[in-house]
């Protein structure tokens, strides 16, 4: 690096051997010699060939700077009367501001940085969500994941590219895909639902935060369940929705509780299958109530059927939307549980007379969903790759819980109590009295242990105090080995009570 | 297909030769006779056995149909006395609502189904957005992508992928094509920023949605841009922003207009390098007015760097990010102008001190951006076909510009003026006064030119009727085609104006 002095110039720095090529770095050394007032508007520039010679260089890479110094406006060239510094240009604060290099300075700690309330309000990274090890929650088990078959048809369609694929599409996505999921849910869901009603989307998130925009307006009332999915919550206070939380008890979400605290909220949103976080399913009876109360008050029901696919002691559940007579249910899936969560697939079941409503906000929130994957997937499924999995992954996650479940009873004394096991890929230990379901989860997180907090998924005062311990993506032996240290965790975090 | 009535109980219809099984009949038609309320609450159900021979099946799929039934508590096992109706469930209305299959029906048409204000008032599809063909804007030379590379690097990470590829990831993306993106924005930009800054998104307008809710919240000002992007400020009105529209002139966004209107606005949404749609780019002397205003206000800016890549007459334009030293700046870019829309990935430079709003505003709208993708492009970019790429394109875009260009001025008369054709892939036509360029948009549909209407891109009333047309997707020969066809929807819209 060298630092060349033209005379009447400030100094800039060129550096031979930068992978910034060289026409660049006498730009930005003259730039910023402007925009920092070493050069003076009006001033009058050396020609391009004095400052080559000056500064030992070709003509071509000044001549470049010097164009592209004037196509931005910072120099001006005089017709016959060579190149000035622009006089246009507005005075720069004296302090310069912080140097914009490097990611340690203090910049922009300071004053009149104020990003959204709505941002400030959501719900910061937990230590309990950070890793993939024992009990990580919504993993699925990669290592069984039928990797020949994914690559073989990743690299047909990666054969196979056409002009259709690459360019923008519908709003709703790759339509061959639709036809396969809405098959799909209309075999194993008992749904109604045609494909034109599926909208592809990124995952349930994204799901929740379209339905949402889609749905309510800011101060709009809609239950959730309590305790429910921090996640659904949070997309909801995106959209800035007021969050109306409704007990849940072991038939699902208190249709009753909810009618008389808030009678006419817009919407519900619901996990019906397979409650999150507490494994209850709901009943018919409440399910009828529900559709009931959503048909005679105009309001919506977002269905979450985020991990509906992994029963253990029935067939999988029919969804609430094949119930609904009245399309007021927004089916939302994702195949992020079942495949693996990298891959960014979901869909919503969109009523008819919704789906240009929904088009509209998905084109302001994201255009399209890409087609590639969506193609492969395809595939996946219509060539009963899906299905197998799903059936080798039953297996293989009742295995896995049998492995959590035999060992929470092995390891845990009295007052422990296993609830929500009849499916999906977590379940939750209530926890005697005494303990603080956040306290074991902060020390159990010090030894790479991911238990979440029941407490946590409490809107309000939590009613209870537990673990929520996820055991798809760790195999058994992983998964006792975490048993043991969990118990070792409260173990020790019951001595220092006791202890004087 | 064979309806079967089973004494004291209702008919059910069977058919062996559907896809759906026989136990998922059963379930479904008794399910349906228990919500109608044939079956009443409390009737006692015949046993599984007797009930398969008067359908003359197997008991097995009879079985699983109760089963199922009585998981979802529609049917009541009562021990050592039989099955029954549950008597739990709620009366339904006695019409029974729209019939739930088709999308034919009126279902959803009547009273009570509200969707948000905010939805209603985005803007509907437009038909000069429909089309592929001459002049749709936003389009990449999708037959000029290099097809066999792509397919080269998708195939060789489908032989590649690992567990990590599979599993949630950061909500910012992979790190890999993070780093690559820093190294690209550096070199070719002059912009200031490191691989943590860079935050993958799904596109410009995914970027614009993450941005509006991370800082504003609803009822704060914003500058636009006048005339401006529509999905720009559709992306603002779902945050329940306050769009105010700053007029544009040859230097782009007038700061000192912004500042007499809003000058309390949280932010400015800017696209300084190649104004959309007029296609002028932002002087020297706006650049540093903008970021004084926003220093002095604490407000944020937003640069929608949306293809900033093909510029013909100088060097790509340095990005205001490079220039601002207060971290004020929120930059904006996507890779679906430069090689193909459907591969959905973009991102945003991030000011360090926002990482983390960032972080969960993106978390609670789509938790994280699909891996595979990622991994491709990365090598895309570091073994250079990237910028072999633009440059291929700029010679592409620079003849279609000229085809387009000269057709233009051979067809139309006085009155006509070309503007904008500097950079990008679009330029603009203004009509003379008389023609009203909605009239002509709407009519050159009618005949798949797809001319957007300058009028269209301004809040408010219209300073100037034009037409923005695309070259970025057609053929030189399909463009001058369509210069002819244009040439004669005007004449005839001509034409019919002095009759009489």
């Amino acid at each position: 690096m060298s630092a060349r002095r033209t005379p009447g110039l400030p100094a800039i720095a060129l550096d031979r051997g930068s992978a910034t090529p060289l026409y660049r770095q006498i730009y930005e050394g003259y730039r910023a010699a402007i925009i920092e007032r070493r050069l003076r508007p009006g001033q009058r520039m050396p020609s391009t060939r004095g400052l080559a010679d000056e500064l030992g260089l070709s003509r071509i890479p000044v001549l470049n700077a010097f164009e592209q110094l004037i196509a931005e406006g910072y120099l001006q060239a005089r017709a016959g009367a060579g190149t000035y510094v622009s006089s246009a240009l507005p005075p720069q604060r004296s302090d310069g501001g912080p140097a914009p290099s490097g990611l340690s300075g203090r910049a922009g700690r300071g004053r009149g940085r104020r990003v959204s309330r709505v941002s400030v309000r959501l719900p910061a990274s937990q230590p309990w969500l950070r890793g993939t090890g024992a009990f990580a929650i919504g993993q699925a088990a990669i290592s069984d994941f039928p990797y020949a078959t994914w690559t073989r048809l990743l690299s047909r369609h990666a054969h196979r590219l056409t002009a259709g694929l690459l360019r923008y599409g519908s709003p709703f996505g790759h339509l061959p895909f639709r036809e396969a999921v809405a098959d799909y849910l209309r075999t194993t869901r008992a749904m109604h639902c045609e494909a034109e009603q599926i909208m592809v989307v990124s995952g349930s998130q994204q799901a929740l935060a379209i339905c949402a925009r889609a749905l309510l307006d800011p101060g709009d009332q809609i239950w959730t369940e309590n305790p429910g999915y921090h996640g659904g919550r949070a997309a909801l206070q995106l959209a800035g929705a007021r969050v109306v939380p409704v007990p849940v008890d072991a038939e699902g979400l208190d249709v009753a509780a909810g009618i008389s605290r808030a009678p006419e909220a817009r919407a519900a949103l619901v996990t019906p299958s397979h409650q999150y976080p507490l494994g209850v399913s709901m009943s018919a009876s409440r399910r009828l109530q529900l559709l009931q109360w959503a048909s005679s008050r105009g309001a919506w029901i977002i269905e979450d059927d985020y991990d509906s696919e992994h029963r253990y002691e029935s067939l999988p559940l029919g969804a609430l939307q094949g119930l609904d007579r009245d399309r007021r249910v927004l089916h939302v899936g994702t195949f992020s549980k079942v495949l693996f969560p990298a891959l960014r697939l979901g869909y919503i079941v969109v009523p008819p007379d919704l789906i240009e409503t929904f088009a509209k906000v998905r084109a302001a929130m994201d255009i399209c969903p890409p087609a590639f994957l969506q193609a492969a997937l395809t595939d996946f499924l219509r060539e009963g790759h899906f299905a197998l999995h799903i059936r080798r992954m039953r297996r293989r996650y009742r295995e896995r819980r049998a492995a959590l479940a035999d060992g929470l009873r092995g390891a845990l004394g009295e007052g422990f109590r296993i609830v929500g096991d009849q499916a999906g890929m977590h379940l939750v230990v209530e926890l005697p009295k005494g303990l603080r379901d956040r306290e074991i989860a902060k020390a159990a997180a010090e030894v790479e242990l991911w238990a979440m907090p029941l407490s946590w998924c409490y809107a309000g005062r939590a009613l209870k105090q537990g673990l929520v311990l996820g055991y798809g993506g760790n195999t058994a032996p992983e998964i006792r080995a975490g048993v043991r240290r969990l118990e070792e965790v409260i173990r020790s975090i019951r001595g220092g009570r006791t202890r004087p």
